[in-house]
């Protein structure tokens, strides 16, 4: 068994372990006081985390963990996990079962591993860097859409871009064939198993788009930045994820021509 | 056994019956001239929506019958079943779960029936006038939220609003406590358990809506059009559904206020 095969069968546990807390706390009552906060904390959220820590620290006490809710613990190892208990956070308060668990393993600022786990729908994409990602145990691959036009793009929500980014959003996006609204990791997901074309987004922290990295490279997409760069713990949240490399290049190139920079 | 408790039998049976097929079609590959198209018409429309009409025609040859597909048969009786065989196209044929198929039954135009069955989930709500609507088998209660500032608000997406119906929903949705895109009839649902608060729309067709009253209504909730008149076949497709008179009537106001021949 190499590294890697183990460090995916770790990951898999860890989510499995969290998922029977995650339902528990699923459509259930949460305290006032969080239920519709703008960014609400959940005892959930709380509650999955420290038991991912605390396998992680029993079983690699030398690789660190980067999480959601308790910040990062830097390891004596290149190695860190990088931790999002509950993606998806207004889904999971509104009912809605497409939030997730995000799971990723870090070598130094690159993403090696990852994991998206849907508790609700009974339903996991894992990746490992230079495999073929899995959707539900079966290999999967994103579409062959080449061009914006034939796309359809998921974005979780148009109130995630500000100011210029509203404007470079709104260029590529009714450009697309289509675009919807909703998502969070589940869309990364829709987009590796090949049912979605394009994902642009703004405004994720590095807990909400490490572990897609695998997952969409895994299948053959392109994942970066909006300018076209790797995307690590210090990317500015700006993430285009991408079918194939084509139709990749094409949105970059818009959103550099619709930037504000540019435009002057 | 009660003749409304005979329909609800029937309509159950209906949703129970197209499941299967429903989900045949499920994150299959679509013909590509359906696949992207603004208004995609599937073989899976088709199928189920032939299926209910032989169905209906079969147990109530009395009964017209009024679907997505193909239009408006006329009964002999004053009972007409409207049929949106998949409310949530393009949740559908983009791979997410959260598409339903909706069943009403009219007397004469008031809806006295509503099933909205979310075949990939399992998930099914069922309402007759006078009862207190069923998610899941269980009776469920919309949520005590009075107060627009506290609501949490769904629709499907901001491009249903044209022109100033798109100022006026930017004016209560950004009122709300919080608001979120995606849902179709799912999110009708979710106001019916009490997860949201309030769903405020546009461009609905008649096959979209009529079976939602029944649901939110047997739940405690309110569901009008945007200027409070209830809903029938010939409404104009304007829709807000509320967990409490009280905050149905605030918004109704809201959007009083700020329509354009208002304000001239």
């Amino acid at each position: 068994v190499t590294e890697t095969a183990e460090w995916l069968t770790f990951a898999n546990e860890l989510a499995d372990s969290v998922k029977p807390i995650v339902l528990s706390y699923f459509r259930r009552r949460l305290s006032i006081e969080h239920k519709l906060d703008g960014s609400p904390v959940t005892e959930a959220d709380r509650a999955i985390e420290t038991k991912i820590r605390n396998a992680i620290s029993q079983r690699y006490p030398a690789h660190g963990v980067f999480g959601e809710e308790y910040g990062r613990t830097e390891g004596a190892s290149r190695y860190t996990w990088v931790i999002d208990p509950i993606d998806g956070t207004k889904s999971f308060i509104t009912g809605v079962p497409l939030f997730g668990t995000l799971i990723a393993l870090l070598d130094s600022d690159r993403p090696i591993l990852g994991v998206i786990d849907i508790p609700a729908l009974g339903e996991r994409w894992v990746a490992s860097a230079g495999e073929i990602t899995r959707f539900n145990d079966i290999e999967c691959r994103s579409s062959d859409c080449i061009r914006l036009r034939d796309a359809a793009l998921y974005a979780t929500s148009v109130d995630m871009f500000e100011g210029d980014d509203r404007k470079r959003f709104e260029a590529v996006s009714r450009a697309a064939n289509m675009r919807r609204f909703s998502g969070d990791c589940y869309a990364y997901g829709l987009l590796a198993a090949g049912f979605i074309d394009l994902v642009v987004e703004a405004d994720l922290q590095p807990y909400d788009f490490l572990a897609l990295v695998p997952v969409v490279e895994g299948a053959g997409g392109v994942i970066t930045d909006w300018a076209g760069n790797p995307l690590g713990i210090e990317s500015d949240g700006r993430v285009i994820a991408a079918a194939t490399p084509a139709l990749h290049a094409e949105v970059v190139s818009m959103l550099a021509r619709n930037s504000h920079q540019c435009a002057r």
